[in-house]
Parts: structure tokens; sequence; C-alpha cells
């Protein structure tokens, strides 16, 4: 027999098909969004669906936007549209823009390279990257793949399809990172980080 | 500046409100809809929308139903309503429902009483149990609240307020879980399990 009614059932099987939400939490969620007011609970269902009508990969830099056109870093005049820094992900870019330093133009590539989960070069907006180098006016590209197999091999791969471009390949640093302690910091890093180090 | 575009910004607010949900869980929710297919989400919105606008609580049992009238429980022409089963919580009946064994009406109390978080009484579903017992018919109430702390208080306090009706109360119960092992057991299970028993 039926054991919660069915448009709570049906509630509950929707949060269940999130990422990392089980059949418990997801009726926890969904208990949660039935005490919601009346108000509350609509402009969550309105979210959902906004959200998928308005957003889109901007035409340029793959980097999610709202509207048609280029996302408002490609668009800005501000922005230095020599540089382009090529991470996987759109929380990359957040994270990024966060640290309020990099004033250039990027490119999301929506994932890595992954021959384990079937992520081929073609599953990756790696064309309209080469395609963006080809036009001309890219002095530098700055792989910010994440320091792992996966980022590394990406990121490898793209600095050789761009070589025949002329242009400047350069990968963010690693090292020690700023506020942790080296007794915490594994070999590889520490290895990286001797590697890299600069005179004071 | 804005990291994320607004639409996409506002569903990852909402998904943060969600209980047990962080700010990077809400990311990876919020973009996990966005990957899915529109009709999907489409559904999703739906599923919200309809589940606030549709379940209701049971007049009778308070129990979570959709539609105006009393829940299939209590409607049952097949339920022995002579008793009734006092749960904390709608998930409580589903537990109650799964085992297939109890038969008779349930009443569900939403909550429990709680004086650190400042729910008393009148916070509670109590009163429409009290009503229930004193128009007659029912011969017995099963406290089925939670073996803790609040829901043993909460037990008590309701046999109490039952015992003026000449209701037989009962309380679940306690004992060493099925298929668990002693040695594992904590000594207030293993007092109660003593305490509770039988000749076989």
């Amino acid at each position: 027999m039926q054991y919660f009614p069915p448009a709570l059932e049906s509630l509950v099987e929707h949060f269940a098909k999130l990422p990392g939400v089980g059949v418990k939490s997801a009726q926890r969620l969904a208990f949660y969004v039935l005490s919601l007011p009346e108000e509350e609970a609509a402009a969550f269902a309105r979210a959902i669906t906004d959200a998928k009508a308005h957003i889109h990969t901007c035409p340029v830099c793959q980097n999610l936007t709202e509207g048609d056109g280029p996302c408002p870093i490609c668009a800005s005049a501000k922005r230095d549209a020599s540089t382009v820094c090529v991470v996987a992900d759109p929380k990359d870019v957040v994270a990024m823009e966060r640290s309020r330093e990099y004033q250039g133009h990027y490119h999301v590539l929506h994932g890595v390279l992954s021959p384990m989960n079937r992520v081929g070069p073609d599953d990756l907006h790696i064309r309209s990257l080469v395609e963006r180098v080809a036009a001309g006016g890219i002095e530098e590209v700055i792989m910010a793949t994440n320091p792992d197999t996966e980022g590394e091999a990406t990121a490898m791969y793209l600095s050789r399809l761009l070589k025949p471009f002329q242009v400047k390949v350069t990968r963010l640093a690693y090292g020690i990172p700023v506020g942790s302690h080296l007794e915490y910091a594994d070999d590889a890093t520490l290895v990286r980080a001797l590697e890299g180090r600069r005179e004071i």
C-alpha cells in the first residue's frame, strides 16, 4: 500500500534523484517543503523553472549566463581579452573571480578528459577554445584545471593542441597553500613547491 | 560582483535553505537541476507546488493526506477504530505500516513535548487526541513515541491526560532489536529487555 500521499511520494522521489540525497534525506527535504509558507514553496518551484529557462552557456567562453548574448565577462570592455583562463567548471570561474586578481577572459570546458568515465575531447568545449585561439588576438592561455591526474592530463592535451598557434600556454603555480602547515603538506606538493621556489 | 547569473544564484539560495544543505551542496544541486532535461526540471517544480497545494492533515488523525476528507486509514472499513496508535511524526506512521502488523488507527502529534525547544502541549495535536478519546469508541491507545527522553515524557504526559477516560493506555515494548548483537546493546536497553522478559 501507499505509505505517503501520492503528491508527497512524488516530491520525495524528485528529491531522491538529486546527487548525494538518499531516500531518508529526500523525505526530510520534502517535509521541509511542506512546512514552508505557500509563497516560499512557490518561489522555490519558480526558481527551478526560471533557472532552467534563462540560464544558457555564453557563446564565447561557454560559462553559464542569462540571456542569449555573451556573458558579462566576455562583454566587458574592462577585461583583458588577450588572456584566456581555461577552467573545467563554472564553479572554478567563481573561485577565480573571488580572488579579484584575474582580469582576463575565461574558457569553460565543462569537464575534464577522463577515459575512465568515457569523457573524450569531443565531450568538452575544446573545439571552441581552439577556434578562439585560431581567430587571433589571444596572447596567453592559462591552464587552470584542477591539479589532479585528469586535470593535468587535460592541461597537457590542450597545451599540445594549442602549440601550432604560437600562443603562450601557462599553468597555475603549484605549492604550499597559503595559511597551511608544512607538516600537513603531501610529498608531491612539497616537491612542486621546491621546484617552483623563488628568490626573495 | 555577481559570480553566478541571478537565476542560478536564486536557485542556489533556495537549495541552501533546505535543512542539512550547505552552500557547496546547494551549488551542486543547482547545477544538477540545470543539467536535467527541460521536462524533468518542470516536473520537479510541479511536484513542489502540487505537494504544497494538495497535502493536508487528516481532520481525524492529523496524518498527512491528499484532499479534504479523512485519510485512507481513517476512512477504511477494514481498520480497527477501537485502537489508536499515537506517533510523533507522519514518518512513524510509514514505519508502522511497513511492518504490516498493525491494523488500528493512528494519531499524529506532529512533534513531542520539548521544553528545551519551547514545544508545549498546545503546539502538538493533543487536544484533538483527547477529544477523540472523549467521544468514545476507543478501547486502547498505544503510545509509540520514540524511546528517548522527550518521547518518554510525551507518552507519560498523554497517559496521565487520558486516565480519566477509562481507556487502556499501552507503550511499545523495549528490548534488544531483532537481528542485533547483545554485545552492542546499551545498558538501558539491556535493563529494559531483562525487565520485559517472557516465558518461552
